[in-house]
């Protein structure tokens, strides 16, 4: 297999460009959606695009396309992207690295005059971190019709700001495309945001899917009483009941390792006092694994594990579901382009789970669809501290090119 | 020992009158401190001594002491009593009960005539629950020199009012008494607020002190990172290590059982997410020993075991002591005293252990103290639904007057 090579010295400075705006004192980036930060990221986006010659369209959630279109005209397009907004305290790889290897794909293209016989459009989602609307990934949901666009629409800021409100005042508001119908494929490149790749050398995490994440609220009710007055064993201590819960929690993902994933986030002890015994006390858990069938299994070990300490320390206790959300597995075809373009190159790669949400978990559940991670250093991420290196910056976009071109199979025009 | 008893039905009636002054709808109390329902008890209390021949005096931080005249002129008075305010939702009992049954006391004394050799005066102490002014027990602070008069006066409600302008307001404001150089010993029936008495079936506790209390802070530190893209074995979790803290804080305890007492009363998660592992978590130790080389102890097995597990699991502990109170062993004779009155009564009773604070800890600093619990429902306390029999509360008030009579003496006045 013959590779293609992008211009990596032309990516790098073309992230260093985009970082400029909203740039934070600490190295970072703030650029929540559709904020003038945000605009003046799409405008510049834009600009580059038509300087690449690429056709801009915009649907009703302000979703950007840009297209470079195909040698047959009516075929589907291959759809490579991610988004340009960022936390608040972001960083300068975290989805802009999606949407501007995606244009270096394209300028690269256009540097040795190659022409594809599918359609290849980039794409900007619009407001995938969630910081300012939520949920996250809304452009990608509402464009794969998860999410309706009027609820998408009416969705407000933490000023009381709607998002149709904000598209409009953007300049960003467009109308509705052919969407799905549209795509053959869709590819993303992203930073992983942990520590895999980096721990293990490797360049490239060839994506196979997203994990199934299940979230848990747990309340555990006992008796609040005196701290000074009541016996060790006449308590019912909602407090260390939940400890024990904690414990045999951590100790079945360790029979669920190394997919397993477990976490309490947030932990409250309603009306609590420093004498009193803890009458109730919730907390949140945080399932993970990349198979439906054994995250299954593991929320049943924990309620079971849960119920059964409740009753041997004499509280009560409640187990509800607050979200779910499936194992999202990638396509086998485009999974194996990734790794196929990642051989050819000769890079270092493991296979990986995407442990984050991706606008690729959307678009993966209607059209094939695969992802390429890239490390981060110190598999930091949602952080001004957010770093990756040129020469990684590079594969990825080095893998990108190539697994979207046998994809959108390289062509000769007949008017070339 | 002969044993006088007092009229059980008419404490019993003064109790339910006085309870009327800041009822619940739920069948508790509300009386803070100098708030008005305060201020209509300590009227109340004010005209039942006046009808009973006592003085009154008010002291400089609005304690209230009402004086029976004893034989021996300059002898140093008996005090008994206990306090008149309650928690926001406090019950019928606690305080009040004390003050009732000293009350009941002299009434009883009157009956018959008794004579003592030693004045007696019953004090209700400013401020004892801590639920408008802080610290707790604060008019027995003042009178026995443990917080100075004047930080105690300038100490704000939560509405800004100074305890010095609410006292002038309510009328009981007083001027600085002969204090401690006037008492002979301290006694105070209470109810236990605790479960043990009612448990055993012993409507009488001797109480031989109260103990020692430590309050530790403690702050675990790891690294806060994304739930789903961090794999187990990389994790700094504070929370974890904190649930393998709470645990081993438990079997501590069992270590240091029956006496030793320990409690997680707070905890918090700064910054929190339910998909972000637990970068930092705070939360308080409240330990209890009558003993201060068994707390010392405690304190060390608690502090070496929790720097173990946060070595074991790579975070970071920072252990701080943010309050201390030593163990209260009350004086040997007074405790004999209420025990020999018990068991001359035929009452069923055990020597117990105060759990909770009680303005008797500061009087027993300076001078010979004891106390007399009786059971209360459930253990129930700070609570509208606190509650204690009939009988018991005769128990309480019978073992209180004999325990008085004999560190009075009964005696015959010369002019009688």
């Amino acid at each position: 297999m013959t590779t293609t090579t992008t211009n990596g010295p032309r990516l790098w400075a073309t992230l260093t460009e985009m970082a400029k705006i909203g740039a934070t004192p600490k190295g970072g980036v703030r650029r929540l959606a559709l904020t003038t930060e945000d605009i003046r990221a799409r405008d510049l986006f834009t600009k580059w695009c038509k300087e690449a010659a690429l056709t801009i369209r915009i649907d009703e959630i302000g979703n950007l396309f840009a297209r470079r279109e195909g040698i047959q005209k009516n075929a589907k397009a291959v759809l490579i992207g991610s988004h340009l907004d960022t936390q608040p305290e972001g960083g300068r790889f975290d989805g802009v690295y999606g949407v501007l290897a995606a244009l270096e794909v394209v300028r690269t293209l256009n540097d040795h005059n190659i022409t594809t016989e599918k359609p290849i459009e980039i794409v900007s989602w619009t407001n995938e971190e969630g910081a300012r609307f939520t949920p996250a990934m809304l452009g990608s949901a509402v464009f794969v019709g998860a999410t309706p666009l009027n609820a998408a629409l009416e969705t407000k800021d933490a000023q009381g700001i709607t998002l149709h409100e904000a598209l409009e005042q953007s300049g960003y508001a467009g109308t509705r495309g052919s969407g799905l119908t549209n795509v053959d494929a869709y590819f993303e490149a992203h930073i992983e945001q942990g520590p895999i790749l980096e721990s293990h050398g490797n360049p490239i995490g060839v994506v196979t899917g997203g994990q199934a994440i299940r979230w848990l609220d747990v309340e555990v009710t006992g008796i609040a009483a005196h701290a000074g007055t009541t016996p060790m064993p006449y308590r019912k201590d909602a407090l260390f009941a939940s400890a024990e819960m904690a414990l045999e929690l951590e100790a079945i993902s360790r029979r669920f390792a190394p997919l397993g994933l477990v976490t309490i986030g947030q932990v409250d002890v309603p009306n609590s006092s420093r004498n009193t015994i803890a009458g109730r006390v919730v907390f949140t858990v945080d399932l993970r694994h990349p198979d439906d069938t054994r995250i299954d299994a593991m929320e049943r070990e924990v309620r079971e594990a849960f119920e059964q300490i409740a009753e041997h320390r004499g509280v009560q206790t409640k187990i509800s579901t607050y979200w779910k959300s499936p194992a999202t597995p990638f396509d086998k075809t485009c999974v194996t382009l990734v790794e196929n373009a990642t051989k050819a190159l000769g890079y270092a790669y493991e296979r990986i789970v995407s442990g984050a949400g991706h606008d690729a978990i959307h678009l993966a559940r209607h059209v094939p669809t695969a992802m390429v991670f890239i490390p981060c250093v110190d598999g930091l991420s949602h952080n001004e501290a957010e770093d990756a290196l040129p020469e990684d910056v590079t594969c990825g976009a080095n893998v990108l090119i190539n697994a979207v071109l046998a994809r959108a199979v390289i062509g000769v025009a007949v008017d070339a």
